[in-house]
């Protein structure tokens, strides 16, 4: 999706991870990233137990191990420019932690909504901020973020028990907002936090800066491909 | 380890599950790892938990999801000869459900000793029952008997501990020989309940029974390398 961001003007790597500014976003992104693959799994270990059946269990297991797959590709990157992985992601397990505990599932079906509109919702916004990268790290980030099977077991589920229940097909249509909501909150949160990862949307020296309308329409499409998915599930965003 | 089992004789594949009674142990069997590693992973997920830190938590998962790679391989096979995985994991879930149950561990260390003293017993288990396989099924079994990373990992951490706590020792050593006793009580419950898994050893028509010197040379062997493992680990087994 790198083509859909607004005048994004990537670094090539030989001498961008020299910028120090630049390396730090760098560092920060890729820890952010890899600290939100290793709660993804936990988060879907934990709904696996939820499973109506041994066989949805297996089709959790398998998506959570798939998003840990992504884990040691970050991880690799971040040793290879000299970074410390594990303080990398430091920064970024509080609010990751908080928006999971704010957003518990309460079942199986909210647990399913939340892998695939969560996911969903980091990767968009992942890849807007990949536009910005240095090819090499580009590509690792876009396929850190790669669909872990998700969405067609997903949609197959969820389809069927709205169908089956009309009135949960409400309830997920507010725990879709209210997941929306909660990632927001966190990605303020961050963005007030970390000088580096806000500088590279924001411009430097050598780039320019993101204006005010380019980041509305980077939230307008994030939006979008958010209410696209909620759509697929038969869902109202 | 084929080479260690007293009089052995492997099935040849062709025709062999045209025998009822075989393809039904060899359904039994399939289903009773394949659980196996689910619930294995399901524990590790559970004991990441405890890690103290998260490098120690992505060594855990890491090997969770190692364990559970190898569900697919049984499930292929099981599909292959006709058999529904579910099916055939379902006669087995209370038992290792149980065991579980039992042997919940208390903290990070009997998490690791768990898994690696656990493991390494249905491993051997399901090795000397190999021996008796067509080609083509042994071969599934061992590979999905490979070690999913526990041993260098697991005997680095607990040696250290030991080495700093003495006391730990002592209580691991206990916690090594109560894993034991509740392996082979439901390892005995299994063999009780599923006539064509027992039979397998006891011969057949066309098979010679182990015999009871057989049987218990076995055990012996399982006994001594279970041994060798609490011994790596610095434990008196």
């Amino acid at each position: 999706m790198t083509e859909s961001s607004d005048s994004a003007t990537p670094h090539t790597e030989s001498g961008a991870l020299e910028d120090r500014a630049y390396r730090e976003a760098v560092v920060d992104l890729l820890g952010a990233i890899a600290y939100g693959e290793i709660s993804a799994f936990e988060r879907l270990a934990e709904d696996a137990k939820l499973a109506p059946s041994l066989e949805d269990k297996l089709a959790i297991v398998g998506m959570a191990c798939r998003e840990f797959a992504h884990v040691e590709l970050l991880r690799a990157r971040l040793v290879e420019i000299g970074a410390d992985p594990f303080a990398a992601m430091a920064p970024f397990t509080a609010a990751l932690d908080l928006f999971h505990q704010h957003t518990a599932p309460a079942d199986f079906y909210e647990g399913l909504v939340k892998a695939y509109v969560g996911d969903g919702l980091a990767a968009d916004f992942y890849r807007e901020i990949a536009a910005y990268l240095d090819p090499r790290t580009r590509d690792i980030v876009i396929s850190s973020l790669a669909d872990a099977g998700h969405s067609e077991f997903v949609v197959d589920r969820v389809q069927a028990a709205i169908a089956a229940d009309h009135k949960l097909g409400g309830r997920l249509a507010l725990w879709g907002r209210r997941l929306m909501g909660e990632a927001l909150t966190q990605a303020q949160r961050v963005a007030a936090e970390r000088d580096a990862l806000s500088a590279l949307l924001a411009g430097g020296v050598d780039r320019p800066a993101l204006d005010l309308a380019a980041i509305g329409r980077m939230f307008a499409r994030i939006t979008e491909q958010h209410a696209d998915r909620m759509s697929k599930l038969g869902l109202d965003a």
